[in-house]
């Protein structure tokens, strides 16, 4: 039996130390190859680069691990790699990450990390999303490898129907003092920003977005929200049909028209 | 009892033939106010600017309408409007558009249109994102705006529960040529990119990210795809708990530990 091939991407870009914690994640169970951006691109969502021109740098090939870097959005770094690179061979898996910070309640939606998780689905791979909750460039990835060893193990293990797409946060802090593993439902809520003004040196007023997530359900258990405050790894599973079918009958008496 | 203040924005940038268009409908109904981005920002999806500072720039001011541009993504307008420009007021209605092109079936994940109405109704406002299929740069409005007109009319004076977000998508053709309004879910599919390699002038290869829809359930005549190509105005209702919660059970029993 060949060896799994595993394609990795990230949004925290070709240099992050996430990156390589995927890495070594993926390297126990199969070959990799890696498409990240060059640069950071947190919170870029499902957004595509339609309007300017993507440059390939292959910056790492040795036995079992090619690097390539892309001037591109997360989702870019995907396409790139099913829809060129990797054209033709059957990817058995897709791992976003590993993300500095936090991508659980509607984080979903910012993400740079799922949307490439997401966009990996789409091309019939089972697609992890992983993120450790810890924002600082050089964290300590020990618990989110060993937890992400052991979900990756799980679903290259199982007979898991595709698309699949799971979105995996990581409490901070060692093993040992994580609970386990809680499958969970997305928790509602919204983020509201603050915008700080500043002037530059020529006196022109400019603003930075900085926010906080409200949560619109702090008494859910079932949530990732819960999940994560009482130090369980959280998996949600995600799909991407967003039709809000509660309004369908609603809707179809005001408008419908024959 | 005073104006309905409407919020408008887009992703194809301030100087957009379809932004005009929108503030026609809108100025029926009360008084706009406009922040688009300066630049087309096309397939943005959900994306926000962490990285970099935000210019904003009034561009118009009259009776009833102000308009300004801001160096952002069509979430980051949403933003700055709600948070920053509006904060404190009550804004009854978000339209987001009107576009140039389809955002039917999975673009919806992908649209700036989109995400801005989507991060709209984050904020208690209904929300709309309007759509003609017709990527020119200054293609024939009228449909969609008396389409549009009707539907902002039906949500303004109905009684409608919030957080809602509706997508909406115009097929091209004079309005006598459209057969009305259907209410659909969202087709679903997937984008496959081709990418276009060139030689830039110091003969480095770069690539052009294009590509087409396949529609995975073509027979399905529920669908907003159905409804468009038989000459109907499609309405999705959208949502955005992306919980797969057809694989809770499933996942549950693999991965929990307590």
């Amino acid at each position: 039996m060949s060896k799994p091939l595993i394609f990795i991407t990230n949004d925290d870009g070709v240099r992050a130390h996430g990156l390589q914690a995927a890495i070594r994640i993926a390297r126990k169970f199969g070959d990799v190859v890696v498409v990240a951006p060059e640069q950071t691109q947190s919170g870029m969502s499902h957004a595509i680069t339609m309007y300017s021109p993507l440059f390939l740098r292959r910056v790492q090939q040795q036995e079992g691990l090619t690097v390539y870097a892309l001037n591109g959005t997360p989702v870019d770094c995907v396409k790139m790699a099913f829809d060129h690179l990797l054209k033709d061979q059957k990817v058995d898996l897709v791992i976003s990450g590993i993300n500095h910070g936090a991508n659980s309640a509607i984080s979903v939606l910012y993400s740079g990390t799922m949307g490439a998780a997401v966009e990996g689905s789409f091309y019939g791979s089972p697609s992890i999303g992983l993120s450790l909750l810890d924002h600082d460039d050089n964290p300590d990835f020990t618990a989110a490898e060993e937890f992400g060893t052991r979900i990756v193990e799980g679903v290259l293990r199982g007979d898991i129907p595709t698309p699949m797409c799971l979105n995996v946060n990581v409490p901070v802090g060692p093993v040992e003092s994580l609970n386990g593993i809680r499958v969970c439902r997305q928790n509602k809520g919204y983020w509201r920003e603050e915008f700080f003004c500043r002037r530059d040196p020529r006196g022109k007023e400019y603003y930075w977005l900085t926010g906080d997530f409200c949560n619109a359900e702090p008494e859910a258990t079932d949530t990732d929200e819960w999940a994560l405050s009482h130090g369980y790894v959280s998996i949600v599973p995600v799909q991407v049909d967003m039709t809000d079918y509660s309004r369908m009958a609603a809707l179809k008496a005001k408008f419908h028209q024959e």
